[in-house]
């Protein structure tokens, strides 16, 4: 495959961001591929924390196939980081590779160290384009950008419904709302996030394990369980295999150590109504490195969620039936005026078997 | 243009077909073209009830254009007629013009007389080739079939809805949940319909004109309100201009006779209950010629209907928002197990301005 403009090697780049997806939280999906008259001649995309960035992995794939990367263009979907972390700069590392030139898609979120790499590449005389696919750059990591850039995560609601908006019987019955690509589907944005959280109704009520198993990953996300009175069995599934995070708003030490010899921590973040406070909870997910959330809850902590604008997106898989009297998707209150509706804008549809996949997001 | 296939010629016959879109009813919306040597030379739909039929007016347009259509192929998206009717027979005037080549689309759905008009043909020496982009010749006229083959109309629901399935505010604001498009696209749905349908409700709360303004079109369907009680007022502005259909559980002879002097028509047809027997009501509107019925009512009606099996398709505008506890789109009971659920198929998925457009029907 040739590379004939910035825009194609950008593609190419996101491409090999994409084989990141599951592995490189909490650090950002990137990709780099290096193209030298045209021809690529390196390729690789960010691996595990502390492992390889996507610039190294590319030099070192140029390196192994017999490749001179010396005044090659680097496409990279992210910018080159400047600082040393688990890692050397990436930056300092193109510069003696010598590269002749850098695009990328997007300039580094952190405002702390954004356009450092840029300007150390600049000072080795390496010409540098930036802002090349940049919107499709800023999806791929748009949880990333949303903690580097407003402290939280990019938190992601899923609901499975009827055409008619229903979500499951009054008597509890919801399985098979929608179909097993539908299911499928769902586990895949569960794959992607840093983390699941659901209440303790849900947690009650189904006993889910939280995990992705529909499809294969090499990470499980954290699973978070927000449990106002720590009601939480401690055989609950969601805690088998530990690292399980329990938000409550008071402490039970007994239930508690109980619940860490399950491998569970406990964070109490209570708000002034005795609940657990979601906009700090929010805030305290972005401390810990928690850059997609996906959320799978019930009727009542879903309508929390979006009242206290903790929501992003809703992922809304629409089933070709009617319900007819039964639980809505979200608990909101009765509006007096169609002016307070929660707006939101249709981002992407699709079809998914005889289901529909709606994202929507707030705005 | 040329035409190079069957396919290609009744991809064009069906094109004219869609010319007539909005005059035709009852009649089916034909459309023929002629072709002679892969040239186009002569082109028409069915006229208004009594006037020319499709292939009269392409056999009228050939001739007008110097075009000889001796052992010309003509390419109709119906069957050609073999009966006396308003006007005389296609098939006859087919033969006479000395037509080499017939292609339809589909047979004659009456069963009385399908297959008649190919036999004439075959009969008189022509090739005739039917079932050529049958399935899109079938959506043109799923009103026309439905009529001749189960002698009710095909009925569409129209429902406009928030993300979460909600259609109104308790309080009854509902105006402006979908957008200008959105409400546009419903008009050029009621136009295509030959009726529009809805329920005294609507017409107390709302006093609707229920006509057809946003988009131009020579005919307004006719007007039926379902009024068990015969509760409407002579003043109702779905009155206006007569020929109303209101149809009661009861009869009232003095207020018939207002409802008479401004135009309508009552028609009484009760069921056990009290109230107008529905699925009644649509053999009967079928006898009277109704193809396509277009239904714009409330909660309660929406549900009655959908209930009583009386409805084939819904017509969904999803706008992106959220209402949270407000109405629902339709009056169904609870379930107790969602083998119970109204299932239906999505037919066709698409967006309008910053609004969904979602046509599901049952199966």
């Amino acid at each position: 495959m040739n590379i004939e403009n910035d825009v194609q090697g950008m593609a190419l780049a996101l491409e090999w961001a994409a084989k990141g997806m599951l592995i490189t939280s909490p650090n950002p999906r990137v990709g780099c591929v290096l193209v030298k008259d045209g021809v690529v001649i390196g390729e690789g995309h960010t691996q595990p924390p502390g492992q390889a960035h996507a610039e190294v992995q590319a030099l070192n794939d140029a390196m192994r196939r017999g490749n001179d990367v010396r005044g090659a263009t680097a496409y990279v979907s992210l910018e080159p980081c400047s600082h040393f972390g688990r890692t050397p700069p990436c930056a300092d590392t193109l510069i003696r590779a010598g590269i002749g030139k850098v695009v990328a898609a997007l300039g580094d979120p952190n405002p702390l160290v954004g356009g450092q790499g840029f300007a150390k590449l600049r000072a080795a005389g390496i010409e540098v384009v930036t802002d090349v696919l940049a919107s499709e750059a800023r999806e791929m990591n748009i949880g990333f950008l949303s903690r580097m850039q407003r402290g939280r995560p990019w938190v992601r609601m899923k609901t499975a419904a009827s055409l008619d908006g229903r979500t499951a019987l009054y008597n509890g019955h919801s399985q098979w709302i929608t179909s097993a690509e539908a299911r499928d589907d769902g586990h895949r944005w569960r794959a992607r996030a840093c983390a699941i959280l659901t209440g303790i109704g849900t947690v009650i009520e189904d006993n889910p394990q939280l995990t992705v198993r529909a499809i294969d990953t090499p990470r499980q996300p954290r699973r978070i369980v927000i449990d106002s009175r720590l009601q939480i069995s401690p055989d609950a599934r969601v805690l088998t295999g530990g690292g399980t995070w329990i938000v409550a708003a008071q402490s039970d030490p007994d239930k508690e150590a109980r619940l860490r010899e399950r491998g569970a921590e406990i964070i109490i973040l209570p708000n002034t109504h005795g609940k657990v406070d979601l906009p700090l909870l929010m805030e305290e997910l972005g401390r810990r490195q928690i850059n997609e959330l996906h959320v799978e809850a019930g009727f009542k902590l879903n309508g929390s969620l979006i009242r206290e604008a903790c929501v992003d997106e809703l992922l809304v898989y629409l089933a070709p039936s009617l319900l007819g009297d039964a639980h809505g998707m979200f608990d909101l209150r009765a509006l007096d005026s169609l002016d307070d509706r929660k707006r939101l804008s249709f981002h992407e549809i699709k079809q998914l078997g005889p289901d529909l996949r709606i994202l929507a997001r707030f705005i």
